[in-house]
């Protein structure tokens, strides 16, 4: 597995105080992974000249093949990186006529969009063209321009910090680097489980030959994911793969092998039969709603969801009646069952998923627990109803929740 | 400025390649800068035997107050930290009395739960007790127990990657940790704005006096963030910080000066009212409610939303009229307003909130481009609506979309 080596560097003082997530770090990582990189760092520094031409210097010093950096360009005074880059690879700084010109038509539409004075702006966001000798730019996507640039066998790849210009100016600069690099073709087998801990995954990891294969597993909200990643031209790696892929559905719950995501399954299923399906969420708020409307293209199966939060909107809305609330609780299998029908009868779809628990902290008794959830799925035919006893804490819970409920739906569709 | 400086490092293949969002960093970071620490580095590694050692003793020969692992402690093939910690400090791995005990517990409520012979599944979690000479147990909120461990001037913290685990160990772990050290009282002024630019804000960072404090600018969803942290014993640091909040709070559209949130903020407002909320998404899917709901103790105010993705749940649930749906589109002022108006009459709520929109990638055209989006907030008093145009892809808008409500709604109860 002789993988091209690549490293990723993230600056900002409000990542490693941890009070942004990042997002760009998952993003680059992920994407590098597919193209056949092996990432060895992902390190996040805080907006500190020093610190981060010193993570430069060591990442360098490795010879990756590719050192990816996200932060600290733009025009504010912690916006370091261009110059720790131009120390740590010994190269000047040039004012670049390419990036100027993108500078100065960027600057254009936020000084109209803010009505600020255009020249004025400009004396401010110019400093943003200048940048080290042979760099090659990367278009903006904001008002910064990121750049390529060569420092013996490694390329670095500078881009700004703000997830939705990484999102946009990322892909072109890897379509550019990836076409320069002889990149061998790897492989990935993705194999995903649901309902068995890695406790029991592991021993069919054990019993399998896995010496040409790089092994990963994960365990998140009831899922086990095992990643092998392998060299495509070695026929023994893709036997090892092969091999494992079938150890592996024989003596566990595997619902997918070809790397889609339980929300990638349903979403297929339900769009390829023309059905549709419409939620009714209390414990989880609406966070099932969400996730599945995060796909593109949702509108052709989900119709829509009623956020029952208190009682009043279980009996008027979703016409769950009042005994029943009143009798078992507003967390039971009946009510759950109630919702999942009412869902689907109020808003004429062809599957109803109805979610109701403790999702904690408050609210826990002896009899209904934090953690315990019920999950129904109606269809014309009948209502499945499972009662989950999740672990963890409040943001815990309700991720479990909408995992099993998107499983619930997948056995319905079976 | 000189708090003691922490090291966070992590482990995971699934991490560094981008398949799954650490949620550890964030929590050990934000909480190790509110006591005091300056974190230096936050590094991901990934699950490499090599990879891990080269990293801590990187770490180590740093000397920092503190280095905290996350991950690999278990039971699979990629746990490999516990190893890893031994060969960098160069100490014995010995069986430890007191993590047994946590293990043979933890492992027979597995056993129980799973229903697996328990001296079978022991023989596979036993080895998580064999740790370090000299690490001091941190009880398991899972199977592995953690553990600190002092490595010359440096305390390691080495905990399990599962999230729900460390966020229980963990809190536990830092104040074991912080009682023995003398943490200088660091405090943090943070103050954010909403609705103007890094580029607004900035000159006003420019026209302050700063050298005292250590100053981030964060820029999100419409909210810029100013976060200065400084030495609460240092007076002239004191007096930099509140001239940078008069001056921030002078010059820019301040809505928080005390770290609270806008969820937070209208959370707090409506309990302390005693007034309730309901909400009706669309391009949104939900993510409003999830969001509101994320909170603990939100169903004092929270009673419900609709997820009217399609149009027949605007008519028939929100009592959108149908020619004014025809007549302006779904995507308009005057549905965004009904869709507010509905929620609020038929969940019974004070404020009503709507939101509709084109998140993309498809659906937008000329008129109505991906990106517009329409939010309105009504009460008996009075309706107001806003009309966006956010940047970005799919997964941007929504979360510009689900901040503007908040901020409308703060609006609302001023």
């Amino acid at each position: 597995v002789n993988a091209p080596v690549a490293a990723i560097l993230i600056t900002g003082n409000e990542l490693v105080g941890g009070r942004t997530r990042d997002l760009n770090g998952p993003l680059v990582a992920a994407s590098l992974s597919e193209s056949g990189f092996e990432v060895r760092h992902l390190d996040f520094v805080p907006d500190d000249a020093a610190l981060i031409e010193a993570a430069l210097r060591r990442l360098l010093d490795e010879e990756p093949a590719l050192i990816v950096t996200s932060g600290g360009l733009g025009t504010t005074h912690d916006d370091l990186t261009v110059d720790a880059v131009a120390r740590a690879t010994g190269l000047p700084l040039v004012e670049h006529v390419e990036a100027l010109a993108f500078v100065e038509a960027a600057t254009r539409r936020v000084a109209a969009r803010r009505r600020l004075p255009y020249d004025d702006l400009l004396s401010r966001t110019r400093s943003q063209a200048v940048l080290p000798e042979g760099a090659e730019i990367v278009a903006p996507a904001g008002l910064a321009p990121g750049f390529l640039l060569r420092a013996g066998a490694t390329t670095l790849c500078v881009l700004p910090g703000v997830p939705a210009e990484v999102r946009v100016m990322w892909p072109q600069a890897l379509e550019t680097i990836a076409s320069r690099l002889a990149l061998s073709r790897h492989e990935r087998l993705v194999v995903r489980t649901y309902g068995a801990g890695e406790i029991q995954i592991q021993p069919l990891l054990d019993a399998a030959t896995l010496d040409r294969l790089s092994v990963g597993i994960t365990a998140a909200e009831g899922e086990v994911a095992v990643v092998a990643s392998y060299d495509d031209h070695d026929a023994l790696a893709r036997a090892q793969a092969r091999a494992l892929e079938l150890i592996l559905k024989a003596g566990s719950p595997v619902f997918s092998d070809d790397g889609s995501t339980i929300d990638e399954i349903v979403a297929g299923w339900l769009r390829g039969r023309g059905q549709t399906l419409a939620v009714a969420e209390s414990c989880t708020g609406g966070a099932l709603g969400a996730r599945l409307t995060d796909l593109a293209g949702s509108s052709d199966y989900f119709v829509g969801g009623i956020v029952s939060y208190d009682n009043a909107a279980k009996t008027g809305l979703l016409r769950v009646p009042a005994d029943t609330l009143e009798q078992r609780g507003a967390v039971s299998t009946e009510v759950a069952s109630a919702m999942a029908a009412g869902a689907r009868a109020v808003m004429g779809a062809t599957y109803g998923i109805g979610i109701t628990g403790v999702a904690g902290p408050g609210g826990g008794t002896p009899d209904k627990p934090v953690g315990l959830v019920y999950i129904a799925c109606s269809s014309s035919e009948r209502t499945q109803v499972e009662e989950h006893r999740f672990p963890g804490d409040r943001a815990s819970v309700r991720a479990w929740a909408t995992t099993a409920a998107l499983h619930l739906l997948r056995q319905a569709l079976i």
